[in-house]
């Protein structure tokens, strides 16, 4: 874990990340109390960034096209415990503590509450909070 | 865990799959022992059924443009225990459990071997199984 106290001077850890050709990574995250896969989403290198210097997860969201700070509307915030690499560089991890224990827009603890069965994806976890309670201006879409 | 014996006979579980505009869409891989993510890579269709009928991961290399086993070099087969979607229906999640002990082609447990701390990106993982001792050919590039 980087403490607040003692940051990354440097941008070169940045440079080391193999970003795709419109500049973005795959970022998984886990629950590092659980260690469950909460998402998966995408960051830029200014989310990346952020990530690291406001010690909670930001991505940069495709749909809406701007910088996404995780739990901005919903307070679902993710403070975040490490950030990892993988081999090639092209993809990323945020470890992070789940303020509330809801990372989807749905009101569930994970993104991936759909199983594949026999009878085809079905949902392993009930709605602990609803998107109407979550969302004070209604908003009922990913983030 | 789907079973061999009963398989699911229509690919109406295939077309609930938001395909990116190149038909892939990401895989994140967990460890079903530890709950360690393994690695991150991409499926397509084609790709996401041999999965599923062959109860090991498959995933569609986009480097080599073609299909990959995984393990098909190395013996490191990852026979399929789960296979999770997310909310937006965009992103899965294989669980699997990690013959070998070894999902990274440098040799490692995980492909996530890499932290960042004050100084960088630092590694946290050993060499378990040296590439050139993996891979007969010498392989050492990702599968």
């Amino acid at each position: 874990m980087i403490s607040a106290a003692n940051p990354i001077l440097t941008t070169h850890w940045l440079d080391q990340v193999n970003w795709s050709e419109d500049g973005l990574a795959p970022v998984v995250t886990q629950d590092h109390n659980t260690g469950r896969i909460l998402m998966q989403a995408w960051v830029n290198r200014e989310a990346l960034s952020l990530t690291l210097s406001e010690k909670r997860a930001v991505y940069w969201s495709r749909s809406r096209g701007k910088l996404w700070r995780k739990g901005e509307e919903s307070g679902h915030v993710q403070t975040l415990h490490d950030i990892l690499l993988d081999c090639d560089g092209d993809a990323l991890c945020y470890v992070v503590e789940q303020i509330g224990g809801i990372a989807c827009h749905t009101g569930r603890q994970s993104c991936f509450y759909r199983r594949l069965e026999e009878s085809g994806w079905q949902v392993t976890d009930a709605v602990i909070k609803s998107p109407d309670a979550i969302y004070a201006g209604g908003r009922k879409s990913h983030e």
